[in-house]
């Protein structure tokens, strides 16, 4: 099949982007390469040192498949991107092309107001372009766990939707679960569950919305490959997801910072594990017309204590708490389906079976990469 | 008090300004007068002869009150935006500048595009830049009933939030009213939503969003007291909301021309309480901190049918039933609360009495401006 992957150049883009090659897959990297030049804006850097998108794609095309790239902003240049989509006629389109840290979009006015720009616009540009350039395709979205909150208010977390009984009328109806996002960058995510709702509804578009957990780890079987097609690995306060910040400090000797109580229940998600349920869900043909079709992401949950305490045994570390920046519950309890993926047969990776491997591949980055002063970058919320 | 009203150049923007300047306000309206562009480009007009955002704003500061006029565009200029509120430090800001017609959003890609981006670009861009410099404002926003969609799943409309409870847990909670939009235009109000409620629980902004029915009618108080200060009056597919159409229709002497069976029941209100609605809200002392208060602004509720009958009485014409172009139900009941604003005082125009006197300045226009084969624009939804 043939695949456009927005974002393909970013931390789930490319081992995706990858995956789906090495399966036997056209695919098509679009990226503004946005995120590479917002590492030169904070002075942050990936841990691991990171090719040229031109260098891996290169190397990608000689030992993995079939992938090319073109560099096109998605949110500011919508005619370039209907052509695109035109000439190319994708199956499929995975829209990893949006500003994904939820740091980043509570630094300030600017990075409120691009986080909200970039994704919605960018998100709408690809629905608008394709019901009338290609009304067949799939699009496949990556949406966050997120967007449900961390509440209990209303009991275990389903997929997208949760069934209520209208208390006027007595009746049981399936409703959209209702949004509570916690940062301007989850907020877009709602947003767009409203797009595709209603791009579904009156075209019949097709959409899958999968709501992602935390993703950990950096490698995959294809990134390993060569040097050339190392992943990139975030670790500071800002794009750093918390496991992997974790990581990079016990691969360093440095205590592990945790946020408040760590009391925070969060469900997560190996990178090897994105790759494959983006294969999954394209395959699904679990679908009704007009309804966007909705999967939880996630392999496990764990609360952030319990990810301290599971590094801190294993490496020999000290974790600490640390006022938390972010404007979150102290203490919640989550309860999570998967069911969906589970169906379409995905097995997923647990902590403790792959946490070895990608500490050793963050232990043997050079120390010099490794910015202490970065680690604690978090904005306060309010 | 100072009022910034963002889109007041606009049909409901201006007899708003005016209302709030002749009680004593100071006006500053801000306007990228896009809707006069607009005009340019579709081939359409207002039936009424407006005069220049210059000259009616002169004429106004003049005879009615204290109103100047910046021309931006908060979409795309949010730095000037930033600087004028800092400047001006409003104590409430009114935001009618987001593109208010269904069909001109069900275009084509690109009016698809230019409605989400003016619309959540602009809205977005006002709060981001509230709480940074005006935090203390009250942020009034007219959105639309439409948000609610029109089927009867969840009984008669409440103002905004829904009471339901979740069959899990057994617990009854009020929620966001599932949104269902109809238009891509009704969809940026729904997106709207979930930013204002972002907004108000981070950062405790005060927000109030009044859901506004079809606006019909053409003058107020204000604006009859000087040609220079006449409203604009629109009849086209595009921009004609149902009833100014059937207005403009029998001043001609020309048929009704009815959507479908015209047994869609729509919420009414007359442009003379659109601007008192906008005074009580801005004086509600009812609100707590983090919610959004949401008001229905509507005063009546009618079936398209009945409207086409009691127009075609009192006028002497015919009505038609013709194909109608929007993807909606044939039929609906509803039933809206309007309780809020009619406890601060609201007491609505009802049709019977406004519709005299608007028909008469309708058919004043000489009919050279009424150009009939603008009445039937609207584009097919799908």
């Amino acid at each position: 099949m043939k695949y456009i992957i927005f974002g393909g150049d970013g931390f789930c883009g490319w081992p995706t982007s990858l995956h789906l090659a090495a399966i036997g897959h056209e695919i098509l990297i679009v990226d503004n390469l946005s995120r590479r030049k917002i590492d030169d804006k904070l002075n942050s850097n990936s841990l691991t040192k990171i090719t040229s998108p031109e260098e891996r794609v290169k190397v990608a095309q000689k030992i993995v498949g079939d992938i090319s790239f073109v560099e096109l902003d998605i949110s500011t240049e919508p005619d370039r991107l209907r052509k695109l989509i035109r000439n190319f006629q994708p199956d499929v389109v995975v829209q990893f092309a949006e500003q994904r840290a939820a740091p980043y979009s509570m630094l300030g006015d600017s990075e409120r107001r691009y986080t909200v720009d970039n994704n919605i616009s960018g998100t709408h540009n690809i629905c608008s372009a394709l019901i009338d350039e290609m009304p067949s395709c799939h699009l496949i979205h990556l949406g966050t766990m997120g967007v449900y909150g961390y509440s209990k208010a209303f009991g275990a977390i389903p997929e997208g939707y949760l069934n209520v009984k209208i208390n006027e009328t007595k009746k049981d109806v399936d409703i959209l679960y209702p949004a509570n996002p916690g940062s301007v960058y989850h907020l877009t995510k709602c947003l767009d569950q409203l797009i595709f709702q209603f791009y579904a509804k009156n075209w019949g578009l097709r959409i899958t919305d999968l709501h992602q957990g935390i993703v950990w780890g950096v490698n995959t079987d294809q990134t390993i490959k060569d040097e050339a097609l190392v992943n990139r690995f975030d670790y500071d306060g800002i794009y750093g997801t918390v496991l992997n910040r974790f990581l990079s400090q016990a691969a360093n000797g440095f205590p592990l910072s945790v946020y408040g109580t760590g009391g925070q229940s969060r469900a997560f998600i190996h990178i090897s594990d994105t790759a494959r349920c983006i294969e999954l869900a394209s395959k699904s043909t679990q679908y009704s017309e007009g309804n966007v079709q909705i999967y939880n992401q996630v392999s496990e949950v764990k609360s952030v204590l319990d990810l301290a305490k599971i590094v801190s045994e294993k490496f020999g570390v000290e974790y600490e708490l640390i006022q938390n920046p972010r404007n979150e519950l102290a203490h919640n309890e989550l309860q999570v389906s998967n069911y969906g993926l589970r169906s379409l047969g995905f097995e997923p990776i647990t902590l403790s079976d792959g946490l070895l491997e990608d500490v050793k591949t963050i232990a043997s980055c050079t120390s010099e990469r490794f910015l202490r002063e970065n680690v604690l970058t978090s904005p306060k919320w309010r």
